[in-house]
């Protein structure tokens, strides 16, 4: 029987789907993070060897193998390359197509061959998508530099509002009442909450900033202010890396993004006329884009 | 002879001067940093005296010793203060104000009681001064959650505008060719700059990009917007502070708001109509502080 593998390798886990020609899911693998930026790549191959030996005993006889990783700038470097090759070698597999994430969640959600993928997890970025690959990205700078609209920055700004609130007479809201209880800070005397909120947030690694991001959900004008400038930034980003009256399909992906989410609902009101999608599991990207590489796109069907 | 002693305890060096009633430096001492956030606080303790000795063999004779530091803060810990007391107690001091950077750094630069400071090192702090004390504060939230304007936050921008540069077309700009050299990027191939001056700058603490903040002063659009944006934020930071018509003097001090500087220039024509001074030297505003406290106002003279 002919089948074809898709793979999701993420920081902190990695998926593998064995699907059949006609999309019935012949087996699914899981196993540790293998991104190659935040594991050893010697690890980051393990895994992704693991989790593709777990959804098939014999992934060599696979027509086709997609994997959408995060950090494949890493593969750029050739002993991690060939480490890569190697496993592929090992596996059996013949026919191995690396992708970004991002690549595999635009694929997940439209069979468009051309659009925008827009990303907001910890961090943000949008890519220009054309023939399903990632030709330009606008953001993508990383906490340190950018990141504007992501959880990172979410959380950070309810932090800054919530210093403000500190500094300022009045009440406290409940934005800045929940991060207070989030970060551990009893705000009785209000001038010793405010350093104490400063050493917490920088007693962590600044990433963790993100912890605060959910809270910018609570329904105080405060929130909504940062909740109206995140999906401005995302937005700007996103349109950045479109051509003029372009038409194609924007993908959202990621935690912030997600539906239900304060910030998914505005973004999606300021893209209003276009044609929006959320991306929910790049795993199923992956698989469908190894058979439209096995099958051809006509016969390539989704998995389900 | 009536003297009394004036001291700038900073993160990289203490001085202290001995000055006589009718303002004659009698002496002066330098030793290492004392800010007890940034050393352990015996060693800053240890630092302090040092400095203090140097000035004058006699150090228990003086009328009255100012202290300025940053990281006053650290003061409140019952431990360290019985430290700092038994500091001023071995060297025979019996009158000791330990006030913050800022404070002596205002009273260096006016005779006005009343008024704000405005700080833009590495960092950015603006402070409201009511009789020589701080006695509110706007800003100053650290790198990780403001320091707009800052050396830290210029140096990021900068970092920033050559990362969106190198994501355009066309030539680069002297901002970004002087960022790239400054990160010893080569940036023959564009998509390999943009990843390696990421990489670059979240290699060091992130307050080192304080580095590539005097590069705004280069002849360039985009640094000019830089050094616009940073200016107008410092200058919000500062008026922050004051009461509605308060005609006080702003007081300005740090290497980014110094004469000369471009965003001191742009922030002292943003203040035109108020009185701006630029503070040089704490130690000399901790010294005539010292004078106020021993003589009184009307006898108090400035060391010079």
């Amino acid at each position: 029987m002919k089948f074809v593998l898709g793979v999701d390798a993420g920081g902190t886990s990695t998926r593998a789907l064995a699907v059949a020609a006609d999309g019935t899911v012949l087996g699914a693998g899981r196993a540790g993070g293998a991104n190659p930026n935040s594991h050893p790549p010697a690890e980051a191959a393990a895994n992704l060897a693991a989790a593709i030996r777990a959804a098939t005993g014999v992934p060599g006889r696979a027509s086709a193998c997609v994997i959408g990783m995060a950090g494949t700038a890493k593969l750029t470097d050739p002993a991690v390359a060939a480490l890569f090759e190697r496993t592929w070698s090992d596996l059996g597999l013949d026919r191995v197509v690396v992708l970004t994430d991002a690549e595999v969640a635009f694929a997940a959600a439209t069979d468009a061959p051309d659009g925008t993928v827009l990303i907001a997890g910890t961090g943000s970025i949008a890519g220009r998508i054309r023939k399903r690959r990632m030709v330009a990205t606008e953001g993508g700078y990383g906490w340190l530099l950018g990141d504007e609209g992501s959880g990172f920055w979410l959380g950070r700004e309810a932090v800054r509002a919530t210093l403000a609130a500190l500094g300022r007479d009045g009440d406290l809201g409940p934005l800045a009442t929940a991060v207070l209880a989030e970060a551990g800070v009893d705000a009785t005397d209000r001038k010793y909450a405010w350093r104490r909120l400063i050493t917490v947030a920088n007693a962590e690694p600044p990433v963790r900033l993100a912890r605060f991001a959910p809270l910018v959900a609570v329904d105080d004008p405060a929130a909504a202010d940062i909740v109206e400038r995140a999906a401005d930034l995302l937005v700007a980003t996103a349109l950045a890396t479109r051509e003029p009256g372009e038409d194609t399909p924007v993908v959202l992906v990621g935690s912030v993004l997600g539906d239900g989410t304060r910030v998914g609902e505005r973004v999606r009101a300021k893209l209003a006329g276009l044609e929006v999608r959320t991306s929910s599991d790049g795993v199923l990207g992956a698989a469908w884009l190894a058979a439209v590489e096995a099958f051809g796109e006509a016969a390539a069907r989704r998995p389900g």
